[in-house]
């Protein structure tokens, strides 16, 4: 596991040098607001002041939670392979965005119970056949959870060197809102009832007894806040694991990566507490409507960049972020300066 | 002045029957939140369970106004001509936002002080080069205020009857913030000092300048908040006017349309006032930092879209929510259902 360990902050004599252009843009100073800052920090990404982030690539990582056993969904496990065969033909709302962008889509079988041949936009690279029930034990061995990582840092590594140059994360898996909020509660030290939220609708009955089974998952397991790997094995699950593969790799090849909501965000919360450098590398897609969301991205000092009250998953915040992402990067390489337009500067 | 007398609501109807398509995509129920209100919304703007707005285009309304001569703004008169030209060039942020969506960009000169020749993306429809000075008396006559609706209305028309299916709003005109603001300060009755904010960026001693120079010119015109017209002559402009006229004609033509800023929702307020049903079709592109915009949004009862800390106007905020809308009618269109995908429904 030396995936996080040669990553490198982001370059900021370019940060200076792009703020620089920003201000001879034609435009009142920084009068594009978060899209100045959104361009600049992909030239400290890139190092360049040409960053171009046309090659887009969303990965969708599913996995199944033994804790499912536990009731706390409102849709039953065999939800996960039914909604990987729907990303495979097409028909799913990660496509339907990711087409209009456009972006590409892999979906990677990170450990869903039902068998997949590998074929079109699938990849299988199955740890197991879901997790184990953590509120009975640890949901996987930290080997398992190492493994996860790997899986997922591999996946990504390959496909920046096919070209990739931004990277959207999303996921899969029913019952993961579970597993989420309680590394959320692990990491950030805070209960279950503050980082549950209602997952895909789940109601007060249920509610109460995801927020209990995540109680026991923590008493039972105490995974150790300062160790990512252990949470991750403790009361992660594969997919989760996954993401955070993906994260430390697009840090590691210096690429700019748009995580989705909260499952994408417990991946980043991993990745962080194993590498906090990351976070230089991480746009925020978008605010969830699951409670918890904020608190975790205020802990890595990440700023969402949409608020449309999502709480799909997929990456489908991720990939309406893109379009904003590029937008930032075509303000910064595409518009003409002052004096390239003529144009009189303000006092 | 009839062109607002014909205008009816939405289909409340389709909208029910959107809602019910809306539960059986193969996606938690309304999951993907507001994109699934905003789908909705453009199939009762167009009566039609399949909404298209592929073909989308941006109006740039230009003029100058008489105001800047009091030095309420951080660049002089001469750059509303000069930035006309880097539209015509496509050199401009709004020609990079809207290269990206693709939608095709218009730029109407509605009454700028230098002389241009129509061509290209170019229309001249000049009322009058500039607006008189409001704070020494009424911006403009009430013929000029018809005339310039009226101009605003006949453009849009034109582009519906051609194809445009969304249609954006922008603006340009050196000191039309503080046009604006005294329009938002006549109808809703707030202070210029409440409704006023820094523009393209003017220091301390300029920004009490701009609003005791608002305040004079309410004082000086008395500009009566129930009537639209008065407002627009005495203290608005030849291009907010129009944007005025191009709300009226969505609204006519039953054509969603994605208003910009603080100048693009001066332009609403106007035509708000003439017919409150003209909110129906309207989508705040976003929400600006000008401090008088939230106010002015939330008195038509208008939500923004998007949250980026813009201030630049040209329509720029309405071009980065135009993909947001396209994807709302995209999910609504091309997601399979829980039946066709063989998804299995939650509980």
């Amino acid at each position: 596991m030396n995936e996080y360990k040669n990553i490198t902050g982001i370059d900021k004599d370019i940060l200076e040098k792009a703020r620089e252009h920003t201000a001879n843009l034609a435009i009142p100073l920084r009068a594009l607001g978060k899209l100045h800052l959104y361009g600049e920090r992909l030239c400290a990404i890139f190092s360049s002041l040409e960053p171009n982030v046309g090659q887009k690539r969303i990965f969708v990582m599913a996995g199944d939670h033994g804790v499912a056993e536990e009731g706390v969904s409102a849709f039953p496990q065999a939800v996960t392979g039914e909604m990987l065969k729907n990303f495979i033909r097409g028909g799913a709302s990660i496509n339907v965005l990711a087409g209009q962008l456009p972006a590409e889509v892999t979906v990677v079988d990170m450990g869903i119970v039902p068998e997949f041949q590998e074929a079109g936009n699938l990849l299988v690279r199955k740890i197991r056949k879901g997790t184990s029930n953590m509120a009975a034990g640890p949901a996987m061995s930290r080997e398992e959870a190492e493994q996860s990582i790997r899986t997922g840092f591999e996946v990504c590594s390959h496909f920046i060197q096919k070209g990739a140059q931004l990277i959207g994360t999303g996921d899969m898996g029913i019952a993961n809102t579970t597993a989420s909020s309680a590394i959320a509660s692990a990491i950030l030290g805070k209960s279950p009832k503050e980082m549950a939220g209602r997952g895909t609708g789940i109601d007060d009955q249920v509610y109460h007894k995801k927020c209990e089974v995540i109680q026991r998952a923590l008493e039972i397991n105490k995974p150790d806040p300062e160790d990512g790997l252990d949470v991750l094995a403790k009361v992660g699950g594969f997919e989760i694991g996954g993401i955070a593969g993906l994260i430390l790799a697009a840090a590691a090849h210096k690429r700019p990566i748009v995580i989705d909501g909260l499952i994408s965000t417990a991946g980043a919360l991993i990745a962080h507490q194993l590498n906090p450098l990351v976070r230089e590398y991480i746009f925020a897609g978008h605010a969830s409507v699951e409670q918890g969301h904020r608190h975790m991205l205020s802990h890595m000092d990440l700023e969402p960049i949409l608020d449309l009250s999502l709480r799909l998953g997929e990456g489908t915040g991720a990939a309406l972020a893109m379009h904003i992402l590029e937008a930032s990067s075509k303000i910064f390489n595409e518009v003409l300066t002052f004096e390239e337009a003529g144009v009189t500067e303000g006092s």
